[in-house]
């Protein structure tokens, strides 16, 4: 994996010897992201180097620079821990606390006529709180990205990064919540205990099968929106981009035949969706035969990988295995979506070699594209749950936005996330 | 009680209105706040007027200010309300998400290197997240401010309040959960299972006697800090009060007898950190016999109320009832604090008339003086739990920054939370 090096290096004002850094740099092979002089004087110069290395840093590199004459590598450091370190988000006041009258109103005594008026009028805790604004974002940690069971504090960077997404792309405040079980009725009285401090729940990195029992339960039990973002996040983005590439190819999506391999938390969430879009014919392939019993039950077929992949106008594979589909099984005129992160299935080129019509990796199919709108619309609304109509409207938005060439739209745009807002928002109207 | 009523008053550019409508204020004996030109036009003035009306606004009033002409009464609104709307905090991102590059760096795939940092050493989450500044402030509602049994929801706004005043004054995240159970284990449960979550957490407005083995249990069971607001903040706020009280009267603390009306939570708070500090004589009283066997078991001594008024150097009252001491208990040299809000056991004016030494109430000695810096404190270095000796530097450090004329400080005054906060730094590390 590549790496973001900063490297501090202090040059001499000698001739070239900025220049002989970068010599080196060339030499060993490794790209530059960027360089700026962060500190000069009558001596030297300071340069912030930005490399991409491999992960495990060629300490031989630093060697040859710290060799050249009046050029010493004075500090080091990893772009990515750096913006982690102090955590990533905040929370902070809405309103000044200066003066004594601010203290009175927003806290003693004040604040007592407000929470009576609460107990009133629940409902007034939506004008009068924060909760109709804040999601709770809860793991346990159990399937971290594509890193396994990594445990409920290892995933908080993970949690903290979509807080900080929430905030950033829709101004949704998310708290995220790690929960020491891993027990699925543990796990679901734990959330139900606290959810009324939330006005929805994300679940996240909870790992199949047992985050299909915790979701229902949850939903069952609670008044307010619960979606699990590996699943129901995963799918929308995925329909969005099967939207998009039908609509291209002229191909109908309802009537083709659509081959999910692998029925974890993300390949059971596409297969129940595509089924509730109406895409007629679902295959699917799993290791574990209950995967496939789920997948059966939700009205999808169970094949093996080779039948599937000779049988599937569409392929989508979410198993977290490098290199699974073999080039010769892929199909001439089959739409390939290979979603495994950091190393998909099958290269989207070797695919489009082999006759694909298209073939794409999951490096654009970014969950991150779903779940911001999808609880901001859910939010200002006030729903009890996200139905599957809100889930079709989000995707049929990123299916309409999508630039040429793309499958999906740029997940940074933040007009993309009020467009997705806005059709969730009018698909729970019209469902009202 | 006085509210904070905000009037939207039109007055035509007639001479004199503004002055006949301020005439009708004044004639009603309502006290003006504020008066601020919000609009203006070439055919009037929009006004807005604040003034503190009792809680059933006076109607005629507002018809008074309507009949005069060319003037009209076009909006009121609430100011305590208005500072609510919305809810008081929000979560935030300290890292932008505006390039690709960044989103890589904090979301995947940077995020993961973090992960599995974490997962190597879960001591690096102290750096590379949030949780090490981050308080979860927990309540399931049953004794919300004086008001009682309110339910969760209903107490979100305290919560929210105080996790305002942890960003304002000592920059700690503070997180408001609400928990949905009475039962102890069943909160103890709650609570225990989302603690990776946080890095301390802060016990608020729960009811005695459940409060006690809720605090107990999870501090024994946790390992980041566990405080009850209304027993342990209170407590240390009362102590400093005493001190600077004391010192004043040139009275030993350690040699007086300490009367106690009322052994709720705030109460056993207080009782427990007097003996611990060493108050040799700690008298109680309570009308639940299990709260006078607690103090019992805590080294003081039962007692009837006009018993304790007659044998008590100093006397505490926490008990919720407006007027409980009666003037002719007061002792003359007695020290008397009496704690409940809003209303007293007994005003401090009538106390002092009756010749008491010094009389407060409960408008000064505020526990918000006292858990922004313990925790600031506590979180800086990372404690397992805040101990008797940090709550006894938070105290001193409060009685030493008390001016001239008052028990305590002033709890807006940030360097005063600096100063506590580095007191139980002080006390962590000399107990380490």
């Amino acid at each position: 994996m590549k790496v973001p090096e900063i490297l501090l290096i202090e040059t001499g004002h000698r001739p070239a010897s900025l220049a002989r850094v970068l010599e080196v740099v060339d030499a060993a092979g490794l790209t530059i992201e960027s360089l700026e002089a962060v500190g000069r004087d009558r001596e030297k110069t300071v340069w912030e180097l930005t490399l991409e290395l491999d992960e495990q840093v060629d300490e031989a590199v630093l060697r040859r620079i710290d060799a050249i004459p009046e050029v010493e590598v004075v500090g080091r450091s990893d772009r990515v821990f750096n913006r982690h370190r102090g955590g990533k988000i905040e929370t902070v006041s809405r309103v000044p606390v200066s003066t004594v009258q601010e203290l009175r109103d927003i806290y003693t005594p004040g604040v007592a006529r407000v929470c009576l008026a609460l107990r009133e009028d629940p409902a007034l805790a939506r004008e009068y709180t924060h909760r109709a604004n804040t999601v709770a974002i809860v793991t346990n940690g159990t399937a971290v990205l594509g890193l396994g069971d990594l445990g409920a504090l290892a995933s908080l960077p993970v949690m903290e990064g979509k807080a900080a997404l929430f905030h950033q792309l829709v101004g949704i405040s998310g708290v995220p919540i790690l929960i020491d079980e891993t027990d699925p009725d543990r796990v679901v009285e734990a959330i139900a205990a606290i959810a009324p401090s939330f006005g929805a729940i994300q679940l996240a990195d909870i790992g199949a099968p047992r985050c299909f029992a915790i979701e229902e339960a949850l939903s069952r039990r609670l008044d307010i929106p619960v979606l699990h973002d590996d699943q129901d996040g995963t799918a929308v983005v995925t329909l969005a981009a099967l939207l998009s590439a039908t609509r291209r190819m002229g191909l109908d999506l309802e009537n083709a035949s659509v081959g999910q391999i692998g029925l974890g938390a993300a390949g059971t969430g596409i297969t129940r969706l595509l089924l509730a879009y109406g895409v007629g014919d679902v295959l699917g392939v799993d290791l574990d035969p209950r995967a496939v019993a789920r997948l059966e039950s939700l009205g999808g077929r169970g094949v093996g990988l080779e039948g599937l992949m000779a049988n599937s106008d569409i392929v989508v594979a979410a198993t977290g295995v490098k290199g699974l589909i073999r080039p010769e099984m892929v199909r001439p005129g089959q739409l390939v979506l290979a979603l495994s992160k950091p190393e998909p299935e099958i290269e989207p080129e070797v695919a489009l070699a082999q006759g694909a019509a298209y073939a794409t990796d999951g490096k654009s199919v970014n969950n991150l594209l779903g779940f911001p709108g999808l609880f901001r619309g859910a939010l200002d609304v006030g729903v009890r749950e996200i139905t599957e109509a809100m889930l079709f409207a989000a995707a049929e938005t990123l299916a309409r936005l999508a630039p040429e060439g793309q499958l999906v739209p740029d997940p940074l745009d933040r007009a993309v996330h009020r467009a997705v807002a806005e059709s969730v928002r009018e698909a729970a109207r019209d469902g009202a």
